[in-house]
């Protein structure tokens, strides 16, 4: 089942303490398209300037990312540049000119109308929600945002969150919305907006995928982040963690709580490839086969035993 | 198997957003030795002053904690005073006494001399040194330290992890030491130095353990914290965490990975209990079945089930 997304396709410039690049693709977009087509078929809505390089739109295309959505319109493209400290913790952000962005409302090309899986990155608010209108009856719809929204378009964010299903933020991101300093319990304050469930995407600590409709305790899911011992360019791990949580969906065409959480970890283990080079770099070569390496050895990685009943009998026993 | 610990007793005022506490029990030690003590037969070493309560002697006493290796001398006890802002994160330091602890040296009882588990508990290096001279021969070692001793007795902490078995840290203490910013690179230095295993205490994000001798890629074990939706006061999470770990080694008597790991969670879960209340009033309460209860919830929290065959076909079947 096809996915479409809808974001930003631009050029970072990008420093780290291992390197930099200059004019490199970006964007929540490319990033998550470039991931998710790993899955399945991706369409693509967004707009870059004519100042775009064709050997981009060729790396898109050649992964069969249907660009027919991609308006390319006079101008320049989006720009963004960046620079992580030594602890490659959130980029201290440079420049942002959004160019050919600030004028953007989504086209959706009129077939794509049915499609079932749909992924509104990090954009205004107001954007996603034009690319609802124009998707009346997907399957599942996830929304990404960040602080810049909710404090700037907070009264769209809470449209746009009461219009999906599944809502992905950082942890800070959540306690800032729901201002509220617990976790769990800003978390709740979100799904009662209207998601049935709420990803929280912790970074090098992993992940957390909170469900509505059951007694709280019941429908969390917890995930660390599968680790990396050598980090070089973070951007793109949330973008590319909600393309492993779509694709996965999409392609295995499940909805359950169990597929989710399967889900949520293709997320984690598409993010950890990702920062292993610049740009979408990683993901070129990137394949299903090293993506199910990492799920399982994850598994591995996370898995310890029950308390089997001998033991338990011993603890009951003991007398204070 | 009965273990040793030897570390603070003290008194603490502290302050969280949802209240405070004068001149109530604290200390790693006390901390540690009033959590396992659920597990096993613990004996104290330490230092008090004159003005100890005699309130908190009958406490230990009162949950079978030998306290024959805990000296009292004329003087004021060990005091402590922090502060915790919104997002109980690290406390801010307002005041420290060392008291009587200015001028301590541990003696074990000799017949603890044999004891089989021992926890050096964060205090000088020197001390923890100290003690390991006087109980020659333990099954198991683990100590845990500070940014504190890393900056000002380096040597002593370097000499103090060479002869342990395991070393516990947080995240910054290890790449403070490691003089290293990744986590996992940073890790790996440590174990060059002796220790077989190291924790790395992650808080809220939970805990990581990385033991040597093998690929260091299969001696990981990653588990999230147990989601407290209401924390308290995180005093003494770390210790208990250490408690809930040699408390559940020492009890099962197993040394292994599987073991280590199933320790760890016990350590994660007993922290997890610690933060509900202040001071030790949590612990106070608290069962083994309770225990057990959050391990084999953290277990069905964290699950997530193998990519089965027909989805790796499937995987394996598409062509880009």
């Amino acid at each position: 089942m096809a996915v479409l997304v809808v974001g930003s396709v631009g050029l970072d410039n990008v420093e780290t303490p291992t390197g930099s690049r200059i004019k490199t693709l970006g964007g929540a977009c490319t990033y998550f398209a470039t991931a998710a087509s790993l899955y399945d078929r991706i369409s693509i809505v967004g707009v870059v300037g004519t100042d775009f390089p064709q050997e981009h739109l060729d790396f898109l295309q050649l992964r069969n990312i249907d660009l027919r959505g991609l308006q390319i319109v006079e101008g320049k493209t989006f720009f963004w540049a960046g620079r992580y400290g030594q602890d490659l913790d959130d980029a201290e952000t440079l420049d942002t000119q959004l160019n050919v962005f600030a004028d953007f409302h989504p086209i959706v090309p009129p077939d794509l109308g049915q499609t079932e899986y749909v992924f509104l990155a990090n954009i205004d608010p107001d954007l996603q929600i034009e690319v609802l209108q124009q998707v009346p009856k997907p399957r599942l719809v996830a929304l990404d945002s960040m602080n810049f929204w909710i404090t700037s378009k907070r009264d769209s964010l809470a449209r746009a969150f009461s219009m999906v299903d599944v809502v992905l933020l950082n942890a800070t991101e959540v306690k800032m919305y729901a201002q509220e300093p617990n976790l769990i319990t800003a978390a709740k304050k979100i799904l009662a907006e209207g998601p049935k469930a709420l990803i929280i995407k912790r970074g090098e600590f992993g992940a957390m995928l909170i469900t509505r409709g059951e007694e709280l305790s019941e429908s969390l899911f917890l995930t660390p982040a599968y680790p990396v011992s050598r980090v070089i360019d973070p951007t793109g791990a949330g973008d590319t963690f909600a393309a492993g949580f779509m694709g996965y969906l999409a392609r295995s065409g499940e909805l359950t709580l169990e597929s989710l959480r399967r889900a949520v970890v293709h997320g984690a283990v598409v993010a950890s490839f990702t920062v292993e080079d610049f740009s979408v770099d990683r993901l070129r070569t990137l394949t299903l086969e090293e993506i199910q390496g990492r799920y399982n050895h994850l598994r591995y990685l996370t898995h310890f035993e029950p308390l089997d009943d001998a033991q338990c009998q011993g603890f009951r026993q003991l007398i204070h």
